[in-house]
């Protein structure tokens, strides 16, 4: 840890230094989160990018009472290095340290845990209002800045709020970092003109700029529109950036050096004392000071271990086992061969969907529409409609922005539109905003809907053709894990899939209990059945297949009298096994003993996945547990 | 029916007419509307204003291959009269007649089922990209055309869209159709920004416009950015209103007069050419014609039948009877006199959701977001984390928009935030777009939401006061339905709510079966009961109040060996009812005899909310049904 560093424990440290100083502690802090973020992975390049935006705003406002609020918040490293946190650095991410997003139980710093995008916008007009009522107990109002990337300025939440903001008669500062990137390439119209403005800047256009900014910064007695106004007629304004916030009414200003910290701290300054909403566009660098990830934003968004070696870089700790992710990528590729109608949609997660072979061979059959998960499901189901086999390619978590529009544009019409729905289930380290534990719940409950779910490679690549060839939507859900080893996967799983039929694994006539499992969870129970064997209880194991609709033939083994215990890497509440009860319901089946594996209707912190499956109860260990408790 | 109009069959017969033929048409058909609107009742205002519009566009191309996709859909009907629908008029909303909105069941004409917001430019986005495919097959590429209001542009989905629209290298006209008025006040930068251009043009000024953007329209080999240079050169172009669409590289024409027939024949033609997207913004005046729904009309937005004296309008058939809308409005009103933490959110439904007086009377504590619920949410999740007592005040099928951000914004910080969910369960006329029939299974899942649905006006009341004075988020459900007389509300429902706990309404030793009934629908249930009673079944009911948590009190009937019956307005899938078979399983209760009634999976059409209560089997007659087969 450098020696500046070593002294800072609080914001108010902070303070106390000179510019040359914070310049000095800038490097220390991303020496210190390169290190910190090379033993325990986490997001590096858009933390990188943001240290000295975040010493300066930390320098002028004090965010103990003025609220802070992060847009999906991954980039907020340096903010809790500076508020008392850097000691717990050493397990960021991992069971016991500090989360990787804001987390108001962490620290009184933060204000929301956030993870989704898009929402910084709308909490500071919450925010801004709610603070009326603290006005009237003190003097001073607290001051709200939200921090909100290119990538998410485009969202649709971000847009409502922008709409929105005309609520708010007092000050509040929104920060656009803008480092030309979103976590993939840049779509969008918007994304497009900014970086077509950023190419045209000099360092000195946005030496003038801020200059400029702070001669005609509104004084008492004058407007924020007088001063945007003296401000245009003063230098060569950046009109088309400023188009978009000027229609809705919010004054620009910018763009501006975002690692000039001397000139970061008169900005804020000035603009906090602005009585009305204001934008200040600041330009960052994705991976700042650290080459690699500089010149490889994408890889170095969010990264597991890894060691420098002087200007390369070795990723540690990566075992190069094939996930699912990369199993859907390639069998979707394998179908797209020789079949011109199938497309590939994604939400800026081109890479985590595993869609980076896909983009490349099937450039003009994919789509990447940014973070807009609505409008994409919607775009989706008008190919689909003209003929077209989309499959729409977003992690559980971010899904849940699109339930409106898969139940009225695609369930409600019957379309062919496929959901590759990967981070299914719990995520590990990214923790309680990003485990995907709804989707079962939230897609049951629409008419048309076939939600399936394989097991293994082999599965997934049967699901997808199941998919391609089904007459109607189809959900595909599949975990943030590696593909079970091949011991693993029993012959039945080599079956084509057949609407609703789920396969026997393992059977036999002196077993008591069978296990019902839905998707990749099936290989904890196998290894639970390995396990109990090995005491003499004798199991059963389903491999359900599908959670919509599900299999009938279940009902005949409730009919026989064996226990039942269902399994899936999701909510109890809703889930397959909550199917499983209502359709024995339906069929007055008995019910005496059947018993649900899953989540609990609580939070789960971050921690590794492995660790999740068994604080829940559904990992081989637990299921094992819960069968010997069934039978004994 | 005028004689025009009479012979209107198809839109080939539209063609064949002349320009004032087509005026007097159009006043045929708003004749058509008033009489049969003021007979079924059905969506009015909007209506009787793109009368022109749609012949218009009906006139230059062929919706048969043509895609015109509507949003929201609810102005639809000229296009339906125009499409061979005209005849079943008379049935407009009701059983065995048509849909209020477009639906492709009922026409080729019809793309999309619609009835949400914002929609039409992304699935607008889907089909234009699917043309593709049927370029391949004919000569000529079909012309894609989507008509948004300005009360839906400023929705987040449309903006996705809008930021998306680069994604299409070919023709695809938006049509902007401005009638100044969301469907309640207008709101948001946007809409301000619109009525603001809007008041500052002349008919004159129309005029010019149409002519010039006819006069320069891009001809062959010329560009559609030349041809707006060209146009922005000769005349008084509109800036503002082209600002947001020009900063999204968007071509933006207008403003022009939506009633001018004539002009708008030719600028169709014109821009049906242009091989790249576009935006035609056209005025339109909401009721036009027709001088109530002129006046009022948010009024006559959507309207029951109603009687015209000459300009004086009586609306019939309506029972003056207390619906729970106005129970809720009333109450949260009176709630609102002792605490000015209190605040109201609506997104743009204050007069549907009951506001209307707490908007008068606590003007400050009011705010109306327009159509954008993701944000709505946000910025009460914003409010509660200041300190202020937010009620989201949205309809159960728009509330499907907020999914993400209720799980992210409100539940996983545990924020103080009530929901109120008008039009949950069956809405009767507005049909399978407008149900509101997912919400208990969405939210449910969630952790720290509280689930309560009140069964008549002082359960309102009481739900509403522990809503208050409950530190976590609530959720309150109830139907678009008038309150139980005073007969059907026994002392127990006068009890104030305790955090998770039922109330019983009738039990006696001799019963061997209990109705559990959760939210309104415990009248239906009392009703079954007194029919049963005259049989000699005796039944006992529970009144759930609450379906998360569900009431421990369950098990103990459970065990008592009674039969249960689950009664709710909801989908059985992730229902209450899945959630007291969920409870029992977890506490292995014996669960031999448990019924779940409420909806299928399935869509279940307009027509009245009786009859879907009893198509569904959740009325008394079904229950009672139900309750004789399990007991006989």
């Amino acid at each position: 840890m450098g020696k500046l560093l070593e002294k800072i424990n609080s914001p108010a440290d902070v303070k106390r230094l000179s510019v040359p100083q914070l310049t000095e502690l800038a490097e220390e802090i991303r020496s210190f989160i390169l290190s910190s973020v090379s033993k325990t992975g986490g997001h590096l390049a858009s933390n990188l990018g943001v240290v000295e935006l975040t010493l300066a705003l930390h320098c002028v406002f004090d965010f103990k009472t003025d609220k802070l609020l992060w847009d999906v918040g991954h980039q907020c490293y340096t903010h809790k290095i500076l508020t008392g946190r850097k000691e717990k650095f050493n397990l960021l991410r991992h069971f016991g340290g500090i989360s990787g997003f804001p987390n108001p139980a962490e620290s009184e710093y933060d204000q929301f845990t956030v993870g989704h995008a898009g929402t910084a916008i709308a909490t500071a007009i919450g925010m801004a209002l709610g603070e009326k009522l603290k006005k009237d107990e003190k003097d001073d109002e607290n001051k709200i800045v939200a921090i909100v990337g290119d990538a998410s300025i485009v969202n649709g939440t971000s847009f409502e709020a922008l709409n929105n903001v005309g609520l708010i008669k007092r000050q509040m500062l929104i920060v656009l970092n803008d480092n030309s990137m979103a976590i993939d390439a840049t779509v969008g119209a918007m994304a497009k003109y900014l970086s077509k403005i950023r190419l045209s800047q000099t360092y000195e256009d946005l030496r003038d700029t801020t200059n400029n900014i702070l001669e005609h910064m509104p004084v008492i007695g004058k407007s924020v529109e007088e001063a945007i106004e003296r401000i245009k007629r003063s230098i060569r304004m950046v009109l088309p950036a400023s188009q978009m916030f000027e229609s809705l009414h919010i004054p620009y200003f910018g763009p501006v050096d975002g690692h000039d910290i001397g000139s970061l701290i008169q900005l804020f300054e000035a603009l906090a004392e602005i009585n009305h909403p204001a934008i200040l566009h600041v330009y960052t660098k994705k991976g700042k000071g650290f080459s690699p990830a500089d010149k490889g934003p994408t890889k170095f968004h969010s990264t597991g271990p890894f060691e420098i070696n002087g200007d390369t870089v070795e990723t540690t700790g990566v075992t190069g086992k094939r996930t699912f992710t990369k199993s859907f990528g390639e069998h979707l590729m394998e179908l797209a061969k020789d079949n011109d109608k199938i497309i590939a949609i994604t939400s800026a997660m081109c890479d985590g969907t595993g869609l980076m072979g896909f983009r490349e061979q099937f450039t003009d059959r994919f789509y990447d529409v940014g973070i807009a998960e609505s409008a994409a499901v919607d775009i989706a189901a008008g190919m689909a409609k003209s003929g077209l086999k989309p499959f729409v390619c977003i992690y559980s978590t971010f899904l849940q922005r699109s339930f409106d529009h898969i139940a009225q544009e695609v369930a409600l019409q019957n379309l062919p539109v496929v959901f590759c729905v990967d981070r299914a289930g719990f995520v590990g380290a990214d923790g309680p905003t990003h485990h995907g534990l709804m989707d079962i719940g939230f897609l049951r409950m629409m008419p048309n809907l076939t939600l399936t779910a394989p097991a293994n490679d082999i599965e997934m690549k049967l699901a997808l053709e199941f998919a391609l060839s089904h007459d109607g939507p189809v959900v595909i859900r599949y975990p943030k894990d590696v593909v079970p080893p091949e011991s693993f996967v029993k012959a039945a799983c080599k079956k084509s899939f057949e609407y609703g039929k789920s396969v026997t694994i393992k059977s036999s006539k002196k077993s008591r209990l069978v296990i019902i499992s839905y998707g990749s969870i099936l290989t904890e129970a196998m290894k639970a059945s390995e396990e109990l064997k090995k005491e003499g209880i004798s199991v059963d194991i389903i491999n359900a297949r599908f959670a919509a609709p599900v299999d009938e033939k279940i009902l005949s083994i409730l009919k026989k009298g064996k226990s039942v215990v269902t399994v899936e890497d999701h909510t109890i509440a809703c889930g397959f096994g909550s199917a499983v009860l209502e359709m024995a319901a339906a069929n007055k089946s008995p019910l005496n003993s059947i018993r649900i594996l899953g989540a609990p209707r609580e939070l789960i912190g971050h921690n590794s996945r492995d660790s999740q499956l068994f604080q829940v109860g559904i990992n081989a260990e637990k299921i094992a547990e819960a069968v010997r408790e069934m039978t004994g």
